[in-house]
């Protein structure tokens, strides 16, 4: 669906020191460069700083330094002064969304199997062939996938919405305005065994997820089920898609963590966190608030102070890689060698 | 579903030396840390020892060499005695998991969709809005979940267990007392390509997959389907969430890995190894038995040694690692340099 | 499903230079080394051609190079000389594939939930239980597999099959013969947040995702919609199991990735690359075609000419690694030893 919005219609919502003609009309949220006189851009990144004085676009949205200059460009057109450009760009995608998405309706889709003893507030939707077990309450405005299976006694939050195919595991709650995206897993086992002659004794796992309100999760990323107590996400956890989360970790207010991250059982995550793609954290680590973690980065200890950290091999062209990975594995006798010389060279 | 039990009941299930009163009641398995004198607690791992004296738990789970401690607690409380206290919670959990969790019924659900060609024993459970294929053989007492799709000619052990939404493909199998959690894929096409004129031809993948009695596999992990042989996990083989393994891998016998492990085609992992989290083996390796591989190392050639393994990069904070890092890509020529002044220092 | 082929019913399709008895018969295609003599097996890879005197197979394929050698096997046999013997085994499994699997019939099942404003050609199979939405464009002959949910307004090209539990998101589209297989999300939203004032706000993704023909993607792998514009696979692009492709991200044609293969926001991919498994792309990067990255390798800044491009820490015995990697994390210090020796030794 594509809709047109005029600079009165934007600025009604949210806000902004204008410059223009409040009948302009928008059809497109784009960048700088190749943006028109129907696009709607931005600058937030300074690299991006030179594309302002060339760019087509309609209307521009700047902070209050860049308002000048914007308001000079040769294409003349609109100009939105604003404290973080960022951040209304932000808004207005939110808007475009609310404007150009339609609303599920309220109510359960005849093919969905929900228990009798569930309780689906009257305002939630509930999507074809969803399943809702014995026990669960799904709040006011609500949204259930279709496909998605909520299991036994599983609280969903007001305003959450979860995308098709998404499993809610028996005895887990999702707190309010969440999203969980397809193929989320919530509260599959933890990975639990007692070594015994030779084989692994399963066991069970018997906490659940706890999940706090305006968290996202990306597609089929999982959540695992503690062992005696439960996980833990905390309000305003950001997930990207194919995460691993282990049991009984504990995320932090706000922290995000970026695509195919690792987060072995019991690591205790601080508030404020970020964690890049690709990284692994290990088990029964302690991350303070504020740290964050390069991608790719391999965290093998607690980490207690806040800051950057980082751990990736560098690549290079393969010749070159090879020739240094080499020597790599013979660093210990260099340094001994190193040390050798210069004892001879006191 | 919470229970509560008395020492006796436990006791009567599991055996142990036992000092207390049999009528104590428990409603929690915990940790020594935070426990109630209604918590029934364990100590395996010896870096915990310190926290037994001063633990308030009403019975607690140690090893002989921890008797005569446990039974001086100032708190009192009951004692277990056995050879394994981590083994003992192990089934501890299970004895709570069968008294806590209902049990699937027998039959197949109205919304199911089972093909009249397979074969699903009575004591089976289909649950709501599975799909069951032709000539497919579901075993007794196992659990199909809600949107479990099971293909053609696939075989289900008897006592196994699939989670809702799994997908097992034509002509697989999984033994007996299996566990398979929700987003599990078995049977997908393994990556077979042959390169021609720039493009990739398929490979179509003729062979399946192959499980054993009493494997566990996590969320969403994958298990590619063999070329022209099968794909096969032996028995007892634990894998966590999120793992993948190629087309005609062969573990062997209770191997476990842990989360984001990729597992390249054709490999062939002994018996009794463990992955840890993240790592990669790369395709057509062979791993003896016992080989442990530390998590996030990159396997990339045969390892017929037992032991463990391990090649992560250090990580430090940002600055420390970046000086490092740029250091390293010239490692080669540092070691030149090296062996320039050993020739002057001779 | 069993079948036997003569060797003329092989020939026949698939052409090639025969010496053999057209009415061999053959009910495999294996890998020389364990074949007997009904087994149709191949020679590509050279580092196999020490087993091929000794072969059992019925009938082997060969380059024009190895065409003496085949036919003096003393197990004797058939031979097909043809000049790609791997492609032509490619071909073989296609044939043998369109024998033995049965065909999905056309029309929608009975349990299927389709949106009575979708298009859904006559000639495509609908699945159980599957939903497709509407607007939604399902072209000639495609497969929809079980529980495959299509998204409003989604285009699904013609012969393109799509396994049992599919997500396709509103407003992606899908080309000509491809295969999606189980747990592919396609569309789920891009990781975008603006800070503020410590947490997150929502940038709503507004872009779809665009997929060429001929493009197979690997089961439980994702691939999110744009921010503003469009996620684009190019024609032929073959992703593996379990990849992440975030938003915005391009791939040129027929370029390969292996599983667990992490790509971040907006990188642009060249045509004909191949990126091993369990690598790491970062975001906004720029890769030239022909670029290839080994497996685990951490791809942090743009490649701009062709080649292979490695970047893994070498794994050892645990001991040798730890004593490696505590050197290493002095590395830079260890330089500035080595640069005051040289300062010495001038």
């Amino acid at each position: 669906m594509t809709i047109s919005l005029t600079l009165a219609d934007i600025t009604a919502q949210l806000g902004g020191d204008v410059t223009g003609d409040p009948t302009m009309r928008f059809d497109r949220i784009g960048p700088l460069s190749g943006a028109t006189a129907s696009t709607v851009s931005f600058l937030s990144n300074p690299r991006y700083r030179s594309q302002l004085a060339e760019s087509a676009a309609g209307c521009v949205i700047v902070a209050p330094a860049q308002a000048d200059e914007a308001r000079a460009r040769p294409a003349g057109g609109a100009v939105i002064v604003t404290p973080d450009p960022y951040l209304y760009f932000a808004r207005l995608t939110q808007l475009w969304a609310r404007l150009t998405r339609p609303r599920e309706a309220a109510g359960v889709h005849a093919s969905a199997v929900v228990d009798a003893t569930a309780q689906v507030h009257a305002s939630a939707h509930v999507g074809p062939m969803a399943c809702i077990g014995p026990g669960a309450v799904v709040g006011e405005g609500a949204v259930i996938g279709a496909q998605t299976v909520i299991g036994r006694d599983v609280r969903i939050g007001s305003q959450t919405r979860l995308a098709p195919r998404v499993v809610v595991g028996d005895g887990c709650s999702v707190g309010d305005r969440c999203i969980l995206h397809s193929g989320v897993v919530i509260g599959a086992d933890g990975f639990g065994f007692a070594p015994t002659e030779g084989r692994w004794e399963k066991i069970e796992q018997l906490g659940a997820v706890r999940i706090g309100h305006d968290v996202e999760i990306g597609a089929n990323t999982c959540i695992d089920r503690g062992a005696l107590d439960d996980t833990v996400l905390e309000d305003g956890v950001k997930l990207d898609n194919l995460i691993q989360i282990g049991h009984n970790v504990h995320v932090g207010r706000h922290t995000a963590m970026a695509g195919c991250v690792g987060v072995a059982g019991s690591a205790r995550i601080g508030a404020g966190c970020t964690v890049g793609g690709g990284a692994i954290i290990l088990g029964h680590l302690q991350l303070a608030d504020g740290v964050h973690v390069s991608a790719a980065t391999v965290v093998t200890r607690s980490i207690l102070k806040p800051g950057q950290y980082s751990g990736v091999f560098p690549f290079d062209d393969n010749a070159a890689w090879e020739k240094n990975a080499a020597t790599l594995r013979h660093l210990h006798t260099l340094r001994d060698r190193v040390r050798a010389l210069e004892k001879k060279n006191v």
